[in-house]
Formats: C-alpha cells, structure tokens, sequence
C-alpha cells in the first residue's frame, strides 16, 4: 500500500522544483486539471494511481458496491481533461482489472488496483524506450530537431516520447541540436522542455513559437517531433495547440515531421479528427501571465483552445512503442 | 518651434496611457530602441522630429558644420533601429531639404527641418487613409480577418496600415470580425491591436499566435493582413516575426494574405529579402515576462529576430497609398 502518489509540480518549473503528495482523488483531480501533473502518459498514469488512493479506504461491503464506487470514481477522475485518450484508457484499464479478479475479496481488490497502476506505470518506461529507439533509426548525427511543448521525462514515466529519440541519441554518443518552442500560453516548451534537455546536457535553443518559420526557411530543421494527445484510426493527431502550423510549415518546406506516442495512445473510437472533441480553456491563460500580469485590455474576447488537430496528410510517420508507421 | 515631442509610451499600454516626452536626440533614440514608439512609419516620423531636436540648439557658425552635425545625428539616430526603412528615409528626406535650402541662413534651416518633419507626419496621415480605402475594395461585409504585430492608428499618424481598411470600413458600415494573434514576445496584438481595436468598437478577438492554424482550417479566417517594416524591390517583406509563419499557413488554407504599407517603405536598394537585416534581438525579451518573471531555465540560448522575410510568392497583394500590387 502506498499513502501517497509523490508528483513534480510542474507549474512551479523551472523556478524551483516542488515535490507534492497527491493523497485522494479529489487532489489528482485538481493536479491534472491544474496541469501540475501533464502530458498524456503522466496524466493516464497519474489517474490510475489516483483511482487506487479514490478506492482504498472504500467501505464498501460488496462487490457490487466496490464497483459502483469504483465506476463513479472511474468517471469523476476521467472528466478532469476531456482530450487525453492515455487518461480514460488507464482508468479502463484499472477496472477490467478488478472485473477480471472478481472472485478476489474487496482488500484484494484493492491491491489489484493498486498493481495494475504500478504495471502501467513501468510499462510506460519501457514503451519511451522503444519510441526513443524506432525514433532513433529516423536521425542522423548532427542534426537539429524542432520540437512543440512537453514531451518528455517531465510528460511520461522515463524518456518520454518525442524527446526520446535525443535521449537514444545522447546515450549513443550522436550530436543533435535541438530547437525547442516556447509553447503558449502556459510555457511548456519555455518552462519544461528547455529545463529538461539543458540537465540532460543536450544543446537547445529557446524561440518564441511563431520563429519557427524562418529557422525552416534558412534550411535549419533537419526534422519536426512532437508528442500527441490522441491519434484517430486515420492517423489524424490531436496535441498542444500550435502542432498544426508546425506540420503546415514542414509540409511546405519539405521538413519530416513525426508524432511520437504510446501505442495507447491511439484512439479506437474517432475514426477522424473531426470526431476528437477539443478542450477550450480560460481566457486568463492567454490575458494574464501566471494570472499575475494582465497583458490584455480588460474583457477582452480570447480563443483559447488547448489542442488543434493535425491531419495525417501533414504527417510523416507516426512512432510507437510497436513501431514506426509512415504516411 | 516646438520644445518636445509627445509619444504615447506604448510599453505601459494597455495598463496605463502615459504621454511622454522627448527633448533631445538622445531621448527619441532610446524610445525608438525600448519600443517606447513603433510601428515603421512611427519610427520616421519620431526620428524626423528627433533629428529636428537634435540640430535646434547647434552652435554650428557655417553651413558645412551644420551640415557634417546633422550627418552625425542622422546616422546616429538611423543606428537605433536596423530593419525599418522609414526611418532611413525620413532622415534622408530632412538632410534632403536642408540641402535644398542651403542658400538660407542656419536659423532658417533649423526651421526647415521642423517643417519637414510636420509634412512627414501630415503626409501619414493622408497615406493611412489612401492605404485604408484601397484594402477596403478587398473586403466585404462579415469578413473575418486576421492580424498580427500591430499596425494601427499606435504605429502610425492616424488609420494605420493594416487595420487602415477595417477603420475604413468601420466608418462606412461594415461589420468585420477581427482575429488578433497576441504577437510573442512584445506581444503588441495583446498589448496593442486589441486595445485599439477594441476602443473603436471592433468585434476583436485575441488568440496566441500558434492558435490561427485551426482558425484557418476551420475556415474561419476570410483574409490576412499585415503591414511590413520594410518591402524589397521584388516584393520581399520584411515584417514582425511570425508573419511568415501566418504567410504559409495562408497559403496553404487558400486565404488571401495582404500585406498594407506605405509607398515610402519600399526599398529603392534591396533587391530581394535576401539582402534585408535582421535585427536580432536580446534573449531576455524571450526568457523574462516584463523582464520581471523569469519563464525560462537559466543561460538557455535564445533565437530571437524580430522580423522574419515572407517571400512575395507567399503575398497576394501589397496595398500601398499609391494602389494595389497584386502578385
């Protein structure tokens, strides 16, 4: 039994690195819907161990009862970010688990929750690794890579996903240059990506997201890697807003672009883009940095949406832990 | 005479409206570098008055001294900014007239250089409008456009460039809806376009500026204008960062994409955007909101131009005051 489920608070990169426990669902709830915990495997993870810690003082009497408890939870915890397919096909997950050991007793059942969020957890590692090596086979020493937002160690159990060919990379010696957007309006790439790659000692160079153009103008990407929120059965890609004009941008100056992701990952529901429903936040994000400065008139009108869809004509090659699918 | 020039100081905007003002060369050229005014035509015109300030008070007993003082000055004041071509050319254009004059006495010229800084800015005004009429015959009624950087009534003596035709259209009746992208790092969308259109009663919406890809796709988006810091002879534009991003996207999304100057930035030299500059800016403006907040690790590298070059095959027209090119 663990008491707790220990996160980075990822809000408070990279001014300083705060260590928070995570003691019920109500808090895992609000760490995923506050992005301290973010990026697509972290938040499948984060919910899985979040619904053991919603299960484990259960008092339920019956299976039955455990079940509805655990269906409620199952959904509560699922509403906290409506695009991340990692979230709902973790939760899914957990309780197939318990369905498929139900002549157990309810502590057992409790355990098995408890386990299933560990394997999760583990297997996430192992599937960075197999990304970072599939992805690797896609590089070239020397070269200089673009990436958008979050994906890596900080959004995942180990590597990550889109940065984990540089880290293959950086174990094998190969010397890569890697760009990194900032990623408005919450700094991921700024806070996150740059923070990370920096320790890793990789050599990255910040830009605002709108800078990436006349870097692909001047020939200077040899390639385009971003993580993916969710994939429909056609390939077409829901990530971090600002995904698409990156792949507009690659398309039109002949720059591979590759989505890197957890076979999880891909949908098996949307048979398009146009089927992803995508989360639109508070305009406060885009009107006032850190919600302390207002850089915009009073009442303004703010599009804000969290994700924009990729589609797969845009698309090189999509990476997972099972291999690499070309476009 | 006059004793000062008074300029808005855009970076308190849209916080505070605060007139200051500037009494010497000195002072215009550290305004023109903090941003304090800008916009191209702005800049010209302030460096004009500046250069004015600059020789009201020369003890220069000859014309030849005159002359080589104002030679000093003028370069001086055209070292502040390197991109911008009106303030190249409204420099040029004062040490024209001074020339022209150069059978009058040195008080007469002090004079004539404060005439020809009025007519500059007068000669603005007309421009915006001329500008403003001719973008109007691309619009129609509904249109919904997008915007970037801000090329308004803050950049220029009246109408602005780019949003010259929506002011344009304002006054005859036309309902637009505007989409301003907030215009990282200075952010003059958020800061600027947003404030002033939203003062004058336009329907404006304010996104980041990775956000206009799904604008686009979703069809939401009729045409794109801009204005352009500087145009070589083939039609090159030198323009805010991010323009050449907003260029692509619109190309490949089949939306007009204009760009609205006045004739005098033009480049007689330039023959292409090859051989434009661009000013690289200092990593802070990227790293530090406010360079108050720091949002990035420390020591990270930064890539920060401050214009990109969209090439005229991206360009559907360039609306000038003298008339519409279309390419």
């Amino acid at each position: 039994m663990i008491g707790a489920l220990s996160i980075i608070d990822q809000t408070q990169l990279p001014g300083s690195l705060c260590i928070i426990n995570l003691e019920n669902a109500e808090q895992v709830y609000a760490a995923i819907c506050n992005l301290q915990v973010r990026g697509a495997p972290a938040i499948g993870i984060a919910a899985a161990f979040g619904l053991y810690l919603a299960m484990r003082f259960s008092f339920a009497k019956d299976k039955a009862t455990f079940l509805f408890e655990l269906t409620q939870k199952q959904r509560y915890l699922c509403s906290s970010r409506p695009t991340a397919v990692n979230l709902s096909w973790a939760l899914a997950r957990l309780k197939q688990a318990v369905i498929n050991c139900s002549t157990q007793n309810i502590e057992t059942l409790k355990e098995v929750l408890l386990i299933e969020a560990q394997a999760i957890e583990k297997e996430d590692a192992a599937c960075c690794r197999a990304i970072g090596l599939y992805g690797l086979s896609l590089l070239n020493d020397g070269d200089s890579l673009l990436t958008h937002c979050n994906a890596g160690h900080l959004a995942t159990a180990a590597f990550g996903t889109a940065l984990a060919p540089i880290y293959c990379g950086l174990e094998q010696g190969l010397e890569l240059k890697v760009y990194c957007g900032e990623t408005r309006p919450l700094l991921q790439g700024a806070r996150l990506t740059a923070y990370e790659l920096k320790n890793a000692g990789v050599d990255v160079t910040l830009l605002c997201d709108n800078m990436s153009a006349s870097l692909m103008a001047a020939g200077k990407i040899d390639s385009v890697w971003v993580g993916a929120d969710r994939i429909a059965l056609n390939g077409d890609t829901a990530n971090k807003t600002g995904t698409l004009a990156l792949a507009v941008l690659a398309h039109y100056y002949n720059v591979p672009f590759y989505v890197c992701a957890p076979y999880s990952t891909l949908d098996t529901v949307a048979s398009s883009g146009a089927e992803i429903v995508i989360e639109q936040r508070e305009p406060a994000e885009v009107t006032e940095m850190w919600f302390k400065e207002r850089i915009a008139p009073p009442d303004i009108t703010v599009y804000n949406p969290a994700f924009d869809i990729t589609p797969v004509e845009l698309i090189s090659a999509i990476i997972t832990d099972q291999g690499i699918r070309y476009y």
